[in-house]
């Protein structure tokens, strides 16, 4: 009964064709006794057996019966770090990496290949990681709540003590089968207990757990609380070019390092929300985290310094202030005075993960400055994981993103890997979907989301399509027509979310505080900067060189074609003009009547999708099945809401009848 | 220091005039060894020697010099139960009196009469009160939390536990001196530990607190949980018509009357908002209160049932529902059916304790039921005891209103008394303002309507003015022309927070959950029945013969006048009307515009109030005019928002301009 605590996800093996022959290891230029390659075989074997029935036999000391294929582990330099050649052939499979991580994604390669319906034989691929740092993001809290947590409670924390037990191995191994080399345990808004983290109460236990993760390849961090000096320090000031307060933090950082040598540094939410910060001193962010990034330079530690800064207590009466411009204004002037083991860590979009946002003009707008994208696959805005909304389309869609940062090598893909500058650092971050949930992701479904993520930001290229077949071949093996229509149902799900809830890249119109279903009014006269401005003659806010000027901190190219109506994408119209209802949009419907469609449309096809997932009925495990069936059940009166309210908000203000006569209250 | 803890409102008695005698006491009728008179001669010596500095000799004991007046209490059937007639001539001080309560009051009524400017010898009032029951009821949990408190925690429970100290016993002094006679200490939402109020756990503190009221002439209520004989008792059913039932309660009553015979009885909430009730076997509310009615009897007990029943699940979409149609709906057909031991507590409105509601139907209605008016002096919807509102200008409307329902005595103060059918039960009821602030009531004027509500209860004949009055000399003893100043700022501030705040009766339009500050649609798409209903030509319900027919639940009179927007009092208009924004009210304002102005009035009124209240800084004891400041400052920017708010939502929904060119957003 142990085993039913929780699901394996995608490394739930089952047999996929009988093997003919049992395996031997063979190492050549890895010390087989590290705990890596010990994992990496590890893995090896329970994918092959799991997925084959063959065995792999220690010859030292297992009884040998007939002939061995090798599973042969190769050192090369010809390979880039992190990287992997797995080739199979009659005689076995052959890893060829030029360190640890390499071999455990080569050995994570192989059993995908094979989940996903290769021979052993037949296992063939070349990869290297597009980004440095490929990382998660815990807003886990110590008390064991998980801010924005949709999956039940913490894996890590609970009482304020650390959690380690079966669960936190579990977690290591999923996060490395993905590619995932770097975790943030603790929630970014660093409070209460989590601020004792880097002091002597915590460190045996992060030290265990530094160490669980570093045998999977994957770097502990921490978010770190800036006023750590007064908080914990006793002092009066945490401002960062006081000389107290440095020696105060070269003695700490010492003292963490000396107990948690392999930690990969820290994560800082800072003057945000609340959250202290370097202005409180006069000082710039770049004085915050240059200051800390050159004292943990000696250990090898980086700082990632979050860019979510802006004015939460704005006036919903003042047009002026443009809540999207903020992180531009705040960062852009310090490019190329970070130092090179501070990253910025900058939202995809300038607001704060909407299901449909522009591109953060910051990412390229940066020239000089390592650059990391954060992505949220906890659905705080997209359905809770109640609904189902596959994301990796929406991430695609930001990594392809034209910045017009270099004449060539201009995209969010190229920038954030570093290609773009030469960065050594840089990549992707995700907040993170899970929780002690039995399924760790409250919808099952929305594992897809965790394993697209990782996959994706391990290789950028890879397409949302691909992801999504391999994450249900790895986690449900159905027929191809029955995969199809899952494929399709998640493929599906962003948009059919887009078109149910707010329009048009307007964003928010959600229940307050949760987040969760409409609110159209709900943060329209708020101080949080979140305002659709609808009136009863039009929508949207003016962000062009005539409004906020938010378009204009584009490089030219896209400050054009955001800067007119004409040019703008239709999908982003309201983020960046005020638009009449009547206006007609390039599919020659009016706003109003686009408004209307889009919002029938998109509950329609939600019902649409239940119905697919009642298709799979007898093809998904029972339990999964009923927790998805559930999910769909609570999707489907989330998308009635929304519809009806949407359109009655919209019908109420402009007093333009739905030209097709159906059901507006 | 220990004085410091809490203030003593308005029994806190400053010398007034210095008096030529002491007083010995002399008894006629009542003994002097019981609880309640020697309260009350400890009030009168209290009282006379704070307020004139003369002695209260025990002429037995003390040593006499000079000549004495005497307080002379007389037994007397001339004078109604709990009446008083107090007489002063130059001899003493005379109380006459049918009963112990009526000692008390009249006691009460020298010291209020001393404390208002009369000298001892020209005291003179004959009273009795208005209604048999004049009752307090508290919504503290057992937490110590307040359902809907905004003056701290409660003071009669914390960690579910009573509390008995000298707040208690102050608390029943203030009760005693306005009248009050019943006080229900724990919320009708019983829930948890507050279910085992009525078990052994709780009787001996409860017993305390039962003699300490009783000594101030108060019977101590409690909330009862419908549900007890599932909760506590381990049935499978709490159907009012299940033998077993009946015979638990029977059991559990007898146990409760052998510990408590000063219980006065029972407030129960059923089939409302979650709780349980009759409903769910199929019984009518009258099954469910007849039942416990029966059951108590035998004690003298009472059953008081509340009428707040509504649907609180109803889809916004459904304009057929209507939640001010449900207690009339609920209630009514059943009339005549309830034991003489039964109550029907009805909300002073058919909604919930808005700022403006019509007389609940249900008041008058019902012919042949002992019927209780609830109103709430905690200000749930009134500005939370930050905005300044008093209240009695509101309930003084609710009793004069004609309800017609027979051809004398019919307005609600004639039925809630029982003048109009003869029942010797009924009477008023509010939902108190208090808990463990320093001040008790949160804004010291709030004070102001806890006092105001006793004396009406007591009196109902009493106007605002007078009794705003004498609450001022009482608290604070202030000029003639401040007390001008503050009394008018009482009765202007219903007013005033009227206009700030929903339109003509409309009600809600209140941010959801916490009832403070606005958010126009905040209620509009939800589940609770309480909708606005504009769009971009008008606002406000149908509630006529065309529209739910709530109109048609008054008598004939009521119905006409509230049926035809002609006849329908202004300031109800759209609670029963879907009026256009261009129609034009008898001012000659259009619709629209009355709300822009009004919103602007109300503003400014409210910062004259603020201005007014700095007038008075030199003569209002320092601690408390800070602390009313503080709430000022509060109240003026929530009058802002309110404003802002309805103004720029309504001007952004009908497009129609201001005619005065104000600014709105």
């Amino acid at each position: 009964m142990e085993e039913a605590k929780w699901t394996k996800m995608w490394l739930d093996y089952h047999r996929i064709y009988d093997g003919d022959m049992d395996f031997k290891v063979a190492l050549d230029g890895f010390a087989e006794d590290t705990a890596v390659i010990a994992n990496a075989i590890f893995e090896f074997r329970k994918g092959i057996e799991e997925l084959t029935g063959v065995k792999v036999i220690d010859v030292r000391k297992d009884r040998v019966i007939g002939n061995l294929k090798t599973l042969s582990i190769k050192k090369t330099d010809s390979v880039p770090p992190e990287g992997y050649r797995v080739a199979g052939s009659d005689d076995g499979i052959t890893v060829e990496a030029s360190d640890e991580r390499g071999v455990l994604y080569g050995i994570f390669s192989i059993i995908r290949q094979i989940a996903c319906g290769k021979r052993a034989e037949e296992v063939a691929e070349e990869a290297s990681p597009s980004n440095p740092l490929r990382m998660m993001n815990h807003w886990d809290n110590m008390d064991g709540s998980i801010e924005r947590g949709y999956s039940g409670e913490s894996f890590f924390f609970e009482k304020d003590e650390i959690i380690i037990n079966d669960r936190t191995r579990d977690y290591a191994r999923f996060m490395a089968s993905i590619g995932i080399n770097g975790v943030v345990i603790n929630n970014v808004n660093v409070k209460g207990a989590a601020s004792y983290l880097i002091t002597d109460r915590y460190f045996d236990r992060l030290e265990s757990l530094s160490e669980i993760f570093g045998d999977y390849g994957i770097r502990l961090f921490l978010s770190l609380n800036f006023a750590s000096p007064i908080e914990i320090g006793g002092m009066d000031t945490c401002d960062p070019l006081d000389r107290e307060v440095i020696k105060w933090w070269e003695d700490k950082i010492k003292e963490i390092y000396d107990r948690l040598p392999l930690l990969g540094g820290f994560l800082v939410k800072a003057d945000s929300e609340g959250r202290p910060g370097p202005f409180t001193y006069g000082r710039t962010q770049a004085d915050g985290a240059n200051m800390l990034g050159d004292v943990i330079k000696p250990y090898g530690g980086i700082i990632i310094w979050r860019c979510f800064v802006y004015n939460c207590t704005q006036d919903w009466r003042d047009t002026k202030i443009d809540r999207a411009r903020a992180g531009y204004d705040y960062f852009k002037e310090q490019d190329g005075t970070y130092h090179d083991n501070v990253i910025l860590q900058i939202k995809n979009g300038p607001m704060d993960f909407q299901i449909r946002e522009p591109v953060s003009p910051l990412l390229g707008g940066l020239k000089r400055t390592n650059q990391m994208l954060e992505v949220q696959i906890a659905q705080e805005y997209t359905g809770h994981q109640i609904d189902l909304c596959y994301l990796i389309p929406l991430f695609k869609e930001v990594l392809d993103f034209h910045t017009f940062c270099s004449p060539e090598k201009d995209t969010v893909a190229d920038v954030v890997s570093g290609r773009t500058m030469g960065n050594a650092l840089g990549g992707m971050a995700a907040v993170i979907n899970t929780g002690n949930d039995i399924n760790w992701t409250g919808n099952d479904l929305a594992a897809a989301n965790l394993y697209g993520f990782g996959r994706l930001s391990f290789d950028t290229e890879l397409s949302s399509e691909k992801i999504a077949r391999e994450w249900i071949a790895m986690t449900y093996r159905l027929p191809d027509k029955e995969a199809d229509i899952l494929c399709s149902m998640l493929l599906r799900s962003r948009e059919i979310y887009e078109k149910y809830t707010s329009p048009l890249g307007i964003g928010w119109m959600v229940t307050p505080n949760t987040h969760y279903g409409p609110s159209v009014d709900g943060y329209e006269y708020s101080r949080w900067g979140t305002y659709h401005r609808a009136d009863h003659l039009g929508i949207g806010v003016d962000r062009t060189d005539k409004g906020t000027g938010y378009a204009q901190q584009y490089y030219e190219q896209n400050a054009e074609m955001y800067n007119d109506p004409a040019t703008c994408p239709q999908e982003l119209l309201l983020f960046f003009h005020h638009i009449p209802y009547t206006f007609e949009l390039k599919t020659g419907k009016t706003l109003i009547q686009h408004i209307y469609d889009s919002h029938f449309e998109g509950e329609e096809e939600a019902r649409k999708l239940a119905v697919d997932w009642d298709s799979l009925k007898d093809l998904i495990p029972e339990e999964a099945f009923e927790r998805v069936k559930e999910r769909f059940d609570l999707q489907l009166d989330n998308a009635r809401e929304w519809r009806d309210q949407v359109n009655s908000y919209f019908f109420r203000k402009s007093g333009i009848a739905d030209k097709k006569g159906r059901t507006i209250y």
